[in-house]
Order: C-alpha cells, then sequence, then structure tokens
C-alpha cells in the first residue's frame, strides 16, 4: 500500500497513543486537554494512520512526502448533526425576518420546513443529489471529514425515501463518512394538521419499518418541541426506531424546555441536539447520561442570540459535541470553523474544549469515534492542514479567515 | 487599451447611469434600492469601466473574455476603517477573555492597545510590511478593493510614523485603493499616565504636523471614549488635524455616548465610526448632517453582542457606511461578507442596505465615491464576481459560504 508522509508539522493536534488513550465522549478534565506533539510527523499508510511522531525521528522516505512548512494538523471536522440534503434555498425568509417576522410566525405562515418540505417533493432524486453534494465539496474544503444527514424535509413516505436515498448515494460516492438519519416527524404536514395522532403513526408503522428494511438509515430523530412533537410523541417514535434497531438522536431544547431530554436519555439516545434552553434538571440528568449533548450554535447565532448555557454543562461534566446544523431555515452554513469561533466567543468554551467536541465527541456522536476524530495508529486518516498558525487558539480567534489549506480523507488529499 | 469583457452576469449589481446617479452618501430610500442590470455584460478598458448593458447588446469582440456562466457582478467591497498594520495576533487575550475578563479589564492589566503598541515597537518596518500584506491579499481575496488603514498602535511619535510609512507601502505596491489615518491617540501610553496633557499635547504638536509634512496621511482620528480620550481632547486633535490637512474620522460611541458624534459634526468629520451607544440626540444630530455613520459589527459581535440601532439610524435617514474594524484585538478579521452577514442578521439592515454602505457609502468615506463603489462607466473597475447564487440576499443569508471567486481591481483580473 502507498504510504504519504507528513513532515514539518508546527503542531500534531489530538492525539492519543496506547498510553494515553482517553474514554470517548470526553467530558469534564478530558475536555480540557488537548494531546500534541510539537514539530511533528505523520505516516499514512493506505487509507490509515501508520505512525507519528518528533521531526528527530521522521522517517527519511515514502511514496509522497508533503511538507507541511509549519502548518498545523488536526483530524478533520466531525459535523454529526446536519440537514444536507434540500431543494433549494431561503433566503426569502430571512428578508421576512429583517421585516419583522420571528422564525414561529414564518412556521405559521406555511414557511419554514413546510416550505421545504413543498419543494423536496418537487424536487427529482438527481437533482436533490446534485445539490447536496456541491454542499459537501463545500463543507469538506472547511474541514469536515465526517457528516450526518437527516431527512426530515420529506413528511410524506415517499419524499423521506427519496431523501434518504440521496443521502445513501453521497455516502456510496463521497470520500466523506457519512451517517444518515430517519426524522420523519420534523414537523407536522398540512395534511395533518387535525389528525396529528395518524402522522405519528405514519412515521412509527410505515417510514420506520421501510427506512429500516431498506437499510437507508441508522437513527431516529424528532423535533420534540412545542408547535412540533411533544415528549410523549417523541418517546413513542424513540421506542418504535430502537425497536427496527434505529438509535435515538434528538432534536429537543431549542426553545423551550418540555422533558425532552430526560426522555431521550432514558431511551439512551446517542445525542440530544439543540439545548438553547436547558435547566439545572436536565443538566445533572445529562452529568450521568451516555448521550451527548450536541450543541449547534450557527441556529442561535442567525435566529436570535439564545445561545445553549455551555459552560455550565462543561463545568458539570457533560459530554458536548458541536456540529453546524446545516439546513435552509435557521442555519444555511456548514462551516465548521466558524461553529468553532461561536463556540469559544458566544459559549466560552475553551480552543481545547471546542475542538474535542468538533473532533473525538462529534465522532462519538455518529458512533465513529473508534475510526475517526483522533490521531491515533490504526484509524482512519481523515485529516485537515492549517496554515501556519500562532497557536491553536487562532482557529476559533480568527473567524473570518479561511485557515484550512489542505484536506486529507481516507488518506488521500482531497 | 487593452478591454476585458465579462458576460453572462446573472446580474450586474449598483449600477448607475447618467440618468440615474445617486448622490452620495446614500441614505434614506436611496439606501434602499440597488439599481442593477439583469443578464448583463460589462467592458473594461484599461483600469476603467467602458460600458455595460443587457446580454442582448453585448459586444462582440475585446481583448480578453471572461463568461461569468450567471454569477452575479459587484463593486468591489470598500472597507473605510481597518487597522490593518499591527505586529501579531492577541489570541492569548481571547483565552482571558473565554476565563471571564472583560475588554477593559485586559487594556487595564496593560493588555489591549498597550500590548499591540509595545509589539509594534518592537517589530522592524519590513516585519510589519509582510504581515501587513499578507493580510491585505487575505481580504481581497474576499473581495475588498479599497481600504483605509489607520496607525495607532505605535504611541511614540517614531512608531506612528512607521505605521505610517507601512501603509504607504502597502498603498504604493498595492492593487487594492488605500487611505492612510493618523489615530496617535488611540490609548494613553503608560509613559504618560499621570500626564495626559502632555500626550494630547505630543499629538497635535508632532505628530499631527510631522506626518502632514511627510505626506503620511489625510484623515485625523482618535479614540473618544471613557478610559481613553475626552470630547474636549478629542476636539481639540480634530482642530489640530483640520489645520493640516488632516479630516477627522473618529472613533466614538462603541461603550459611551459622550458627546464625540456631535463634537466630529461640528468640525465636519467625514465619519464616525463604531456608534454601538447611540442615543435619539446623536441620530437627530447625524440625519442632518453630511458625517457618514460608519458601522463595525464585527467589534460587538467578538466582543459583547451590543449591536449599534442600525435600524433607528437607517429610518431616521443616516447615512451607513459598513466596515470591518480589522485589528487584533476587537476584531481579528477583516472578512467584508461576514459584515454584511452581520448588518443583516443582527443589525436588521435589509440586503439591498447592506450592500449600499459597503460599496458607495463605504467608498464615500474614504472620499473615493467619485472612482469607486459604484458601476458607473469611467469609473475604476475594481468588481468581484460570485459563483452563481439565487438572489442578493443570499450573500449575507449564506453566512459561512466563500462565495467570491474572482476579484478584478483596476481592471486586472486579480
Amino acid at each position: 500500500m502507498a504510504t504519504l508522509l507528513l513532515r514539518n508539522i508546527r503542531q500534531l493536534v489530538q492525539t492519543e497513543t496506547e498510553a494515553q488513550t482517553w474514554p470517548s465522549p470526553r467530558r469534564a478534565e478530558a475536555m480540557r486537554v488537548l494531546p500534541s506533539v510539537d514539530d511533528a510527523w505523520l505516516l499514512i499508510e493506505g487509507e490509515r494512520i501508520l505512525d507519528f511522531g518528533p521531526m528527530s525521528t521522521c522517517p527519511e522516505r515514502a511514496d509522497e512526502v508533503i511538507d507541511v512548512a509549519g502548518g498545523t494538523v488536526l483530524p478533520a471536522w466531525c459535523d454529526s448533526h446536519t440537514h444536507l440534503v434540500f431543494a433549494g434555498s431561503r433566503e426569502t425568509e430571512f428578508v421576512d425576518r429583517i421585516h419583522g417576522l420571528s422564525y414561529e410566525e414564518i412556521a405559521r405562515r406555511g414557511g419554514g420546513i413546510l416550505n421545504s418540505a413543498r419543494r423536496l417533493q418537487d424536487a427529482s432524486e438527481d437533482d436533490l443529489f446534485e445539490q447536496a453534494w456541491r454542499r459537501l465539496e463545500e463543507v469538506k474544503g472547511y474541514g469536515t471529514g465526517a457528516i450526518e444527514i437527516k431527512s426530515g424535509y420529506g413528511l410524506t413516505l415517499e419524499a423521506e425515501l427519496k431523501m434518504l436515498r440521496v443521502a445513501k448515494r453521497l455516502a456510496e460516492q463521497s470520500s466523506l463518512s457519512i451517517k444518515t438519519t430517519l426524522l420523519g416527524a420534523h414537523a407536522l404536514p398540512q395534511a395533518f394538521k387535525n389528525n396529528r395522532e395518524d402522522f405519528v403513526k405514519l412515521v412509527i408503522e410505515e417510514m420506520i419499518p421501510r427506512v429500516a428494511d431498506e437499510g437507508l438509515a441508522e437513527y431516529i430523530d424528532v423535533f420534540c418541541e412545542k408547535n412540533f412533537f411533544s415528549v410523549a410523541e417523541a418517546d413513542q417514535i424513540m421506542a418504535a426506531g430502537l425497536r427496527f434497531g434505529l438509535k435515538p438522536k434528538i432534536h429537543t431544547n431549542q426553545f423551550n424546555s418540555m422533558g425532552g431530554i430526560q426522555a431521550a436519555v432514558q431511551r439512551g439516545a446517542i445525542s440530544v441536539d439543540h439545548l438553547e434552553v436547558v435547566n439545572q434538571e436536565e443538566i445533572d440528568c445529562l452529568r450521568s447520561a451516555e448521550t451527548i449533548a450536541t450543541l449547534l450554535p450557527s441556529a442561535p447565532f442567525f435566529l436570535n442570540d439564545h445561545y445553549p448555557p455551555a459552560r455550565e454543562m462543561l463545568d458539570a461534566g457533560v459530554a458536548i459535541a458541536l456540529a453546524t446544523d446545516f439546513n435552509p431555515g435557521s442555519t444555511p452554513s456548514g462551516r465548521m470553523p466558524f461553529v468553532l469561533s461561536l463556540a469559544c466567543i458566544k459559549l466560552r468554551m475553551t480552543p481545547e474544549e471546542a475542538i474535542n467536541a468538533a473532533t473525538i465527541n462529534g465522532a462519538a456522536a455518529m458512533e465513529l469515534a473508534d475510526e475517526l476524530g483522533s490521531i491515533r495508529v490504526g484509524k482512519i486518516a481523515n485529516l485537515l492542514i492549517t496554515s501556519p498558525i500562532s497557536s491553536l487558539a487562532y482557529i476559533p480567534y480568527a473567524f473570518g479567515s479561511d485557515l484550512v489549506k489542505k484536506v486529507i480523507l481516507r488518506g488521500e488529499v482531497q
């Protein structure tokens, strides 16, 4: 197998050795440190990391050599919450918000998720694939190497299957590692306005079995929120997912605290996502749970500046992941470096905590931490190389700069 | 002279014809519109715009032809407030803030501007030039074609002269249009801690005459703010600048409303910059003045989320420009497209208002509106070309995307 050597790395970040392997997801003290090797090299064989160390021990030859010239090398970002497959942008609603309408008002007017759903239902599978492919290529340029993609703009069985088939095609053809999630219960379609039970039934009795049968998703999601789905409905949907082997990863506590976190933790959810509105009881529930709290600060940045109380959660020992929430309504951006900036500027996470949350904990939130999210011998070589920077803190600090200069996925320069 | 033709432009934005030429700076209704030509071409001869029109009238030949393939063409951004010449980054203070210190506390500890001043005093002119050149190349990639650069990290006569000489060298060698400003009174140096009068005297009696004599700056600036310089001191400095032909462009109302706006307007200032804290009386003062209100939303984004009341100012008819404030302390970013996003997301400016503020009004805030900031026959061809976008609102909406694909300055593709 061909070898690729990276040399003259100023700092090789998020390293693990056999003697120093951390639990994942990381929490508390383990999130505050970021093991690294200064002035380092890294050797890739095929698609995996073969070895790494300080330049004083650098191998002399390899099939291909990249002189990183003082750049920093990190694991590629693991973006564990996106809605990457969608049809068209929604900047007209953005302008409506400038003119004073709230996100919830726009939703009530048939905008929001229902707007995306109409457009998605009309789009062909090929068109959806092309659009999503371009987004995938874009986020790869920002250093993302693994990504989760949800359905949820279908709202009918056929359209949900169409979305997930597109996501599966992306997974087959892309160099990124992709996990897929059924979010059948993302919003209540107009047709079920006075008949919510039947829609929940459709999700449970038709969508979940069919998606599981076709192997189109690994996870089950639901938007547990006022005006969307109740805790009881979310719980039924999670239970149904689990019966078909789909583990829960749910949207909850974006605008209101309703009990979604506790219900998800009880169901052994992989992650609970958003958490802009969280009380102490919920933090206590998460600190003793395996469930990861996935924070999506680009959404409150775009919507309402109501950021999750990350500091309290981190200090309590909750395991935090960071993701983009890339979607056309509340977060038209898949730029992970900007999520890191928001995490430090608005959530008061330290650069070390933010990088842990965006790499190894993001990987854990997709059950990929054995293969991705850190630099360990034998793991898949998903790496990003920055331009020369003065320190790791420079990455979130320089919030507008394009610092990712090269991306390597499965051992191949992209 | 060589000609360059851009064809298949989806939308040619911020156009002016003889019949439809707007006053600059624009205010009120003139800021709410953005004249444009759909499906257009544009012809450049030498460094100037020769003509433009709809594709049905497209010239058949030119020395060089660029098929824009559905991209949108705008005037390059005019960034009228930066501190681009500085020595080194300040991410350690950024981390201090994450750990709970305020910007003002960091300043009191000898961090902040005084930290940059120490480092600048130690840096060689060549080193400063190299660092600033890289930043200039970076912001050009984001679509900036004209930029103002301030001194103010020198705080001694020699160091201020060094900064401005670097800025002048940049102006000579760069394809960007550059204006320079003496900001001698940016902070009170430690050496003058108990002797502020002598420092103001140094600015007035030594810095201003010397800078004017060497032709190193066009404008005079002062940081009019609590713990920095009083309105009376600012007024003395503005008056002294004017005696030597330096027009005022001042920092005021970043944290407190002290009367700086009124004093600057009375002195006929070109612009008053920051304005995060503004009362009705000050808005009234600006609505009837020629002075431009330059808003710098990246600074409150990075510091405290206290954004200027742009909507009230716009609705009152104040002329607004947008700029980055690029500096190592409060705004480590020179990305104008992100400033547009903040203007729309946080300041509730419409995309049209934001684009007017970032082009023609930015040009006016550097007294360059006759040459730059709009697409008019005879103006300098400073243009940016985006990837294909669905509408102008898409630019601020897609807040994390790199949409600027090509930049043309003085008729040359960069």
